[in-house]
């Protein structure tokens, strides 16, 4: 077996963790492998900061030439972030016939189809297990172990911001702003928290899990998305009453070929193992045909354990160029030719159950028209929780019901009857329940 | 892309779930393939009994030899299970130089040195992905996904029948023979249970996890086994009363070299993952150097899950005949000249904190006394319960205690001299208490 060389391009915090694996780690992985991964050149425009690794001399460059393009190095990792200059870099290093491993989520669910059909013009592998999830094998395992099953749903908690920020909002009964203020202090939220808190990271991973699950391309754009800026402690306590936890899922799911991809707030019940994941911890939940239920869990983020992933995929390029098999596995699981455009389901046309809470008035009358106008569109009450109920026009009160479950577009309409109402003090808050997972 | 023609030895629950997933998803597997997995034979000595599945005419035999030595035959699928004829079968299809795929853990605890070398020697593929956990891709992960770690333990709930029985036993305070009675009679238990509720089966497993984990020989005799039928519905209580929960654990850590490699009643805290797998589900909790903690979640047994496990084998076998690379994982993780005999720690010498339960006669002097010799012998402890309290020699009481981490040697010492006191009523019980996982 030949040794195999690297050339890494983004010398950040992942970055520095896999300089610090390839470097600290290089017996155990020859142990494994056969060969040596040879760390040769690391480019980056700041050669100077300190990262808490010694890399040997000579290897730190300013030039993204020295790895693009150049011969000696067999596989190009990409971890500097965002579209550009990524993307050219990414399709310089396939055109140069290159071998890539990325942790880019956002770079391939916006790019993902066009950058997979260069690596196969080109007869070589793009790799991105490190882009979904971080430290788990969740795209191994959809790719490579579940290969027997038809694939029904995917969800995962994939963001840790967001899962740090629910379960401290949960145990503690604190404000989403105030949360994510420690959060940030902590060093779990960024400075702008948008991308995390709106759930556009979650979407951009939602969108490889979905193509990769049922033979769709990648579409970003087809993925509803909701953050987790809305919710209120209140929702929490009336969750747990109900016997739920409030998670920011997403929700990929597939019905004789509708395909339904989500990512938004979602009471599941206590028991299931997704609420069971606490702090910043990512799981993903698959259900499949032969397999049933399975989850896989750990550190969705962090310099380690997504350089974890990242030597995984070169471990197993690195097998594929040593025995000249690669695109050993297809790029999204499935023969290239058999993917197609996904058969997507709109958001109105899905069905839940819901959780909602009404502010309202405290009318006697108000529970008997609220539940008219949800009879009227179809939605059946399956519990409520009622406080006060006295007859002042002054006081505000949660009335909190949990449906059956219904269609989407029924509930939209019905809520905007309700909050036509003058017994409404302010808009009606939803978040849907999932127990189907 | 070639065919690539399988031929089933054992035509039993999860043999007639891989037919079952080779017939009916032949479709989605060869979108992801790029080839067909065509059941060719299936032999076995029962040819009429019906399991389920529709297998098209001619393909049922009793003749074994119409798989073994069949040149049509690509990979042969052992799941008669047990060391005989199974071992034999295993090694004249390696020596045919068919590849193989089971899911028999007590063959390879016992003969898989000897099988991963005939497997080598003939340049052919003995995968065994079904052999642990059922479907839960947890030899992948070890092999391949983890690649750039260093692997310090690996823990599992790896046998569904205790795990239900200890769930139940929890839930509803009731008693092992109670409960094993209920398992029997929902298909949880076998009708002799032994090598469930003894730890044997757990101990197969974990013998291949520590191999693959530490680069060690197969060694299923240095492991440490101890079953659940000693466990009293009081002990839950206490368990609870600690924040603790009981599970039989398959335990393997390597500190330094030296590895502990156990299977035992095990309390750990209701927050760590693995307390929170109920029922008949596995799981394998790892923790790695890059990686930190993960777990592995999923059904570990049963016809169709494990069968996933089997028909994922076949398909990475497929793709490693079809591009004429065989042996591109090596069988155990480490290359075959990287593994040696672990270097095990005798059980004498572990350390641990431990839940003891003594059954003492009520008199005022008991505590003093036990606590003096636990002392005497470097056991400190952490917590106590002490229920009644009276001076009545008629009485038994249970006196519990939670101890800071001592060596088992010096805690059985103790242990051997209080048990010899007149105011024992009864032998102790113990349960390692594991809170480092």
């Amino acid at each position: 077996m030949k040794n195999i060389n690297i050339g890494l391009i983004g010398f950040g915090t992942i970055g520095a963790g896999v300089a610090k694996i390839l470097l600290e780690n290089d017996k155990i992985i020859s142990r494994r492998l056969g060969a040596q991964l040879e760390l040769k050149k690391i480019a980056d425009l700041d050669v100077t900061t300190d990262r808490g690794v010694k890399v040997p001399d000579g290897i730190l460059t300013t030039e993204v030439n020295e790895v693009i393009g150049n011969p000696e190095i067999d596989i190009v990792i990409e971890l500097i972030g965002g579209y550009e200059p990524a993307r050219t870099f990414v399709e310089r290093a396939l055109n140069s016939r290159q071998s890539v491993v990325t942790a880019n989520k956002a770079l391939l669910a916006k790019f993902g189809n066009e950058l997979f059909a260069a690596a196969k013009a080109n007869g070589i592998d793009l790799y991105y297990e490190a882009s979904v999830a971080g430290g788990i094998p969740i795209i191994k395992t959809l790719r490579e172990a579940l290969a027997g099953n038809r694939i029904n749903s995917v969800c995962g908690i994939l963001n840790g911001t967001c899962n740090y920020i629910l379960t401290k909002m949960g145990d503690e009964g604190a404000d989403f702003a105030e949360v994510l203020k420690s959060a940030q202090e902590l060093g779990y939220a960024e400075a702008d928290p948008t991308f995390d808190v709106e759930g556009i990271d979650t979407a951009h991973k939602l969108a490889l899990l979905t193509a990769l699950a049922f033979a769709t391309e990648i579409d970003f754009a087809a993925i509803h998305v909701e953050g987790i800026t809305n919710i209120k402690p209140v929702d929490f306590a009336f969750a747990r009453e109900f016997g739920y936890k409030i998670k920011l899922l997403a929700i990929a799911k597939n019905e004789a070929g509708r395909i339904e991809a989500r990512v938004h707030p979602t009471m599941i019940p206590k028991e299931h193992m997704l609420a069971k994941i606490d702090d910043v911890f990512n799981a993903v939940f698959v259900n499949a045909d032969a397999l049933g239920p399975s989850l896989y869990y750990g550190q969705g983020a962090g310099m380690m354990a997504t350089a974890s992933a990242v030597v995984g995929d070169l471990v197993d390029i690195a097998r594929n160029l040593n025995s000249d098999n690669l695109r050993r596995i297809p790029d999204l699981s499935f023969q290239e030719n058999q993917i197609k455009p996904g058969n997507y389901r709109p958001m109105s046309e899905i069905s839940s159950q819901y959780y909602i809470r009404f502010s309202a008035h405290d009318k006697t009358s108000v529970l008997s028209r609220i539940a008219g106008i949800l009879g009227s569109h179809n939605i059946s009450i399956a519990s409520v929780i009622q406080q006060g109920g006295g007859d002042g026009d002054a006081v505000t009160v949660p009335i909190v019901m949990q449906t059956h479950k219904a269609l989407e577009k029924n509930l939209r309409a019905a809520l905007d009857e309700i909050d036509q109402l003058d017994i409404i003090a302010a808009p009606t808050a939803v978040i849907r329940m999932e127990s189907e997972l």
